[in-house]
């Protein structure tokens, strides 16, 4: 009989996100009359920028006339959403892209899960801990060794050089989890550490638009050098209300080398490119016109005034923890607040807690790994009203 | 340094397509008042159906307010859809499929690609020949081995049984390229084999709206057992013109076993919907509910009246070549005609008079695997008018 992958028998046994729903599900069955609040998954509620709404029902009746319809795409993306990302996201920043440097995609989810395919099955993985389970998730699938990067307190949840030699680290700032951000001088410790080890790193800035404080990067590209060792990605989800709409991008410059079996060092551009092209069919038309449309001078205020409304959520979340003796970290570069369990207390008991006492659901952060325990995760992307009344209600749990 | 998948190196080096469009963008850049003319790749020129284009307007409405909003939505995708498929493609024709069966996709070119990796690295794959190279190439940069099925002329195209034994075979009816279709009896006669070997088949069906001819199987399920050997791809890109709009779907049966590593039979569907929901965060809402729209009775009659209009294309080809002397298969129920050289002309050759000589783009059969040698690809996708001229035309070229 032919055999399944044995590596998916090596991941752990519940997919986290799923296991908390199965737990919410319960808890809403058993309790029909419960006005719980989310605070868990990281879902947006803004509704996406009108700006994204005209083009995407423009680029519809395009799609209404033989004249004006458009079948297959390039796999790589419409180059005018190439140009756009490029002039927005990095010229303007000082950042030097080339169009085929970009790979628009579905979601950083298929990115991150996708991007290990281009790698040797024996590459040693480092991922921070804790860590987006994607990360470790698809490297396990993939059949990959992982040593992973304690993110602590003392050290504001950056995560530590390995202690042995890695070929492939994957970093997250603004950080999902912990909410925390890399500093340049993170970001140029990491840089000089895959230069010498020949290493690469997998670069998710998914929520770089809610930096706020001056001078943490935006983009790994900032640090000198980086491109001859980082791929970006980014995502329009958290920017722009995209959850259900599907769009990110990724950036493999021209100098980033690997080794090919004969020992010599190629460009990984081309053979992102032909993994692309040979396993993937461009995103929606639609969704495309949809994204550039962020980037208009209407588009971009959107935007803002969206992130601005989920940060100030956040700082609500922040100081309302504070006010009710709780530790919390993340929430001012960040979309995500880390609540800390007081001592002894375990991550899925603050997550029971905060549920069964005050209906509020959070993201327990042991599921995020060991490092994780003691925490749990907490979303600013909720409504006002809704934030505003669960921190009302946190301040009554007991522990 | 990192090492690059080796795998990688082991597939042709350029992209059947990607080779194609380069010669006839050579030819147009020295022919700049060409009236080039494309029966080449695959993609639609009609539009899609206006019951999609209003339910997709709808649904981006939706979009635009914080009550309406949809964010992540299910990775196996929403109900309303795979409740459609289930009625109309399925329970209308006396075959039974669960609701969690069924895996909605931004395509079947990324579920061909990534079915393959729930297997084990060492599974013996059988693949056409020719083919649709997406199915040859993830195998290769998975690093498995390939045996090819030759599908000849005496055997109307359909593939023959492997010499060897076999784990993994893929097959595709109506077929890309050769616009073949698999009777009831092939169709049997793999299933036997598949329960046989304990293997599992991969059936292809994204043409299946074009089967004319009574008894014809559109799904492999209409074959006794199958359910037990066979997963079902299908796509909307062919069905109404979603090539630019992204959806496709996936059967994957409860039925369905492989071995795990301790040699105990598993159900595949659980493991599947773990590669899903890791590696993959759902079809944009807008565009799964332009998906739902095809199966109203307004979207059906719109489906029918387009694919109706391709067939009449098919005809046109099939007859206009006959007329002018030239053998060609397919076209009756498919949208591709597999049209053969004379004696001693290669597909390139033919590619190449078709293009300098009638300013026909033509797919050369060669790149789809050896047995595709000496036939080149039409399509039924264009204009009728453009059909009308290219078959004008075809008449007069020399070989």
């Amino acid at each position: 009989m032919i055999k399944a992958n044995p590596n998916y028998f090596k991941l752990p046994v519940v997919y986290l996100f799923q296991q908390v729903a199965k737990t919410v599900k319960e808890y809403k069955d058993t309790h029909p009359n419960a006005d719980v609040i989310s605070l868990g998954i990281g879902d947006v509620t803004q509704p996406i920028p009108m700006a994204s709404i005209e083009a995407m029902h423009k680029a519809t009746d395009e799609m209404a006339k033989a004249e004006t319809l458009r079948g297959y795409g390039p796999e790589q993306g419409y180059e005018f959403l190439r140009k756009a990302i490029i002039e927005n996201d990095y010229k303007a920043k000082g950042i030097d892209i080339a169009l085929d440097e970009i790979f628009i995609s579905d979601g950083s989810k298929c990115d991150v899960g996708n991007i290990q395919e281009i790698f040797d099955v024996t590459a040693k993985v480092a991922i921070p801990d804790p860590v987006y389970p994607v990360y470790r998730d698809t490297n396990i699938m993939a059949g990959r060794e992982l040593t992973f990067l304690p993110c602590k307190e003392s050290d504001n949840f950056s995560p530590s050089l390995p202690q042995t030699d890695c070929d492939l680290i994957y970093l997250c700032s603004p950080n999902n989890p912990t909410g925390s951000v890399m500093t340049k001088e993170d970001l140029k410790k990491w840089v000089k550490y895959a230069k010498e080890k020949n290493a690469i790193i997998i670069f998710d800035s998914a929520y770089k638009e809610y930096i706020r404080t001056p001078g943490i990067p935006q983009s790994i590209y900032e640090i000198e050098g980086a491109k001859e060792v980082a791929i970006e990605l980014r995502s329009f989800s958290k920017t722009a209300g995209f959850t259900g709409v599907r769009c990110a991008y990724m950036v493999i410059p021209h100098a980033l080398k690997a080794l090919d079996p004969n020992g010599k060092d190629i460009e990984l551009n081309p053979l992102w490119a032909r993994r692309h092209t040979t396993k993937f069919n461009g995103v929606a038309y639609i969704v495309q016109r949809g994204a550039e449309a962020i980037y208009t001078e209407a588009g971009k205020k959107q935007v803002k005034a969206t992130i601005d409304y989920y940060m100030e959520n956040a700082r609500l979340i922040r100081t309302g923890l504070k006010e009710c003796g709780f530790e919390a970290f993340g929430g001012i570069d960040a979309p995500y607040i880390w609540m800390k369990a007081p001592n002894g207390v375990t991550s899925v008991k603050l997550f029971e807690a905060l549920l069964t006492q005050a209906e509020i659901i959070s993201t327990p952060g042991s599921g995020f790994g060991t490092y994780g325990e003691g925490y749990v995760r907490l979303t600013s992307f909720g409504t006002r009203e809704n934030t505003i009344r669960a921190i009302e209600r946190i301040g009554k749990i007991k522990l």
